[in-house]
């Protein structure tokens, strides 16, 4: 068991992974067996990330704010509170 | 791209997962190749969770309240707000 308490930094989201200011708040990162990333992103207004995937998909869960997302070739898609959103292993989004 | 839209019910946890009253949403459940659940738990006073492990081993968040935690042999863990709990594969707690 490893707890971890307010010994984290908030960071800023690299450039090359997102477009305006995005600030990230670690939640967990893979200890093997697992392969779990969590965190808790922030993004100003404005802020995207870049078109990507992830290898074993991803779940977004959003608790603030509007926010859009979109699947290569399909619509955009408002986002609020509560919503969740599935993105399938190697879905470029 | 799958968009779940305030469609989940809030359910009790089982008696045989939990003691005492726990309201579970789920965020994720697992599609593969994701090994992914996640869930939003909420305790009411006093309620805990049975002994268990996690072949991928687990990470609480904690988001409200202040909770307790042990690992099997271990001693009980104040838990708060921000703190972040990682419980390894099949470790007991």
């Amino acid at each position: 068991m490893q707890i971890t308490r307010n010994s984290l930094d908030t960071n800023q989201g690299p450039g090359d992974w997102f477009t305006g200011t995005v600030y990230i708040d670690t939640v967990t990162t893979p200890t093997d067996p697992s392969r779990l990333g969590a965190a808790a992103v922030h993004f100003t207004p404005g802020a995207r990330t870049a078109w990507h995937t992830h290898p074993f998909g991803q779940t977004i869960y959003v608790t603030d704010g509007i926010g859009l997302c979109q699947c290569e070739g399909g619509p955009v898609e408002v986002i609020k509170p509560g919503n969740r959103v599935y993105f399938g292993a190697g879905e470029n989004h």
